[in-house]
């Protein structure tokens, strides 16, 4: 099997390193960036690079797009008349409402494009931080459309579970894009918003506990791909913003108002909600 | 050195245990609860537990209050005819204005209370959680009054470094509180009103990466300590929480408008400010 990976940032990167572990030996990358090709060549985590959509797209056999979402339309669009038929294609994009819909409609005849999103990630990108933990126990999800063939969606399912995840569910993309903003986008929101927030030169940092730390991790972000995330799933990240915004002003007024039982309420839903998760 | 520590939850318990490792014979404990002196007792972290303010007081030469901060004034109030000349209190509230000054008015003559912080702690309460390793390379600081002699300063410091903590800083108590809401009260309120603004029913935890459950942690909260921390210090934190709604709004408007500069320079600064932390 002929695999391309698009992208070998974090996520294509570790695609190939745990493709390599697995014992795959005709994984090709493609990347804008020499330098990237150059490592993954001597990391032998990929057999050879390539600059541009090469002529190795058309020997693909399954092609993995671990790139920026914008790209993934105009990356098929180019690409159209260059897919051998049967090919499998997916993809790692966090959102899928943007494109998902209008790729569909551009896809060949005999090419299968199985949508994927990888629940995994570091703060850190590019190839120097892909590592076969990244996938290690976390979530991946699949967004059927009704072209899939049900043995593509096996292979993408079966690669999911072989390279770490630890969970796999299939899930329509509205449904997708709906849960990702509460889930992935808004605590991204708040990390921003809450290290923003700070005053200008305190000495913060000497006066935290684990609990700041935990919550501005994510504060350190790709700006880049972020940017097109937030914007891609404008309505609904609005939404949960609004959502978070009616608790917040739920505590608010508890607080304003020192209404200790309100708070304690809050408290214990909060409480049996993440005992539950 | 007779040491009796008042209150065995997860933080008392912890100074329990590491006074224990660190050769301290004479430690008492005072809980409101038989089967927490009970099991400390087992446990062999303190030489003997009562249920009440006991004559063992009058022989302590360091009072360690892990109580809610709201019970400090009582106890001081009640015991401040029991307190032998030359000992030395100190606490761990994490909030100092609601009580600081009228218990410094209330000490008798003979009596250093150093008030302290340490700035860690478990989601779950109770000596069941105490452990050696909560108090590990976490921040601690003290909050001097002006009556406090400069060798109480130092046991109490000296005292936070053996049990663990990685650095002690001294700070004025209406800097602690204000940099207190922020740094560790508006996480709290941020994390409960996250979860809290979840739809009802949905199965979120099939959906989450480390963002969602870095960023909900501490949502699993002791409601009777925190609102007392909220409420009393209810200015302070309500600054923190305008300041915070300010930064979201930025954010909100940037995705209202699509706008895809004002985006990245949020997350440049969020990055910059994350990478110096």
């Amino acid at each position: 099997m002929n695999i391309v990976i698009v992208g070998l940032g974090v996520i294509g990167g570790s695609y190939a390193l745990c493709l390599k572990e697995l014992g795959y030996k005709n994984v090709y990358g493609i990347d804008i960036d020499k330098e990237t090709l150059k490592k993954a060549e001597k990391m032998g985590i990929i057999k050879k690079g390539f600059m541009e959509e090469h002529e190795i797209i058309k020997e693909a056999d399954l092609i993995i797009l671990s790139v920026y979402p914008e790209l993934i339309k105009e990356f098929i669009n180019k690409n159209k008349h260059n897919f051998r038929n049967g090919v499998i294609i997916t993809d790692t994009a966090g959102i899928k409402g943007l494109f998902i819909d209008e790729v569909i409609d551009m896809l060949p005849k005999g090419v299968d494009f199985v949508f994927g999103h990888p629940m995994a990630g570091r703060e850190k990108r590019g190839i120097d931080f892909a590592s076969k933990d990244v996938f290690r126990g976390a979530n991946y999800l699949i967004i059927k459309n009704n072209r899939n063939k049900p043995e593509s969606i096996s292979l993408i399912k079966d690669l999911a579970y072989s390279i770490g995840f630890k969970n796999v569910k299939e899930i329509s993309y509205s449904y997708h894009d709906e849960i990702i903003a509460f889930t992935s986008q808004l605590p991204h929101v708040l990390a921003v918003s809450l290290i923003n927030s700070d005053e200008e030169n305190r000495d913060t940092g000497k006066f935290i506990g684990d609990s700041y730390r935990d919550l501005t991790r994510i504060a350190n972000i790709n700006e880049n791909l972020w940017s097109e995330l937030f914007i891609g799933n404008k309505d609904n990240l609005l939404k949960s913003i609004n959502n978070f915004e009616r608790e917040l002003n739920r505590l608010k007024n508890c607080i304003e108002l020192g209404d200790r039982k309100g708070l304690k309420a809050e408290f214990k839903k909060s409480t049996m909600r993440r005992e539950r998760l």
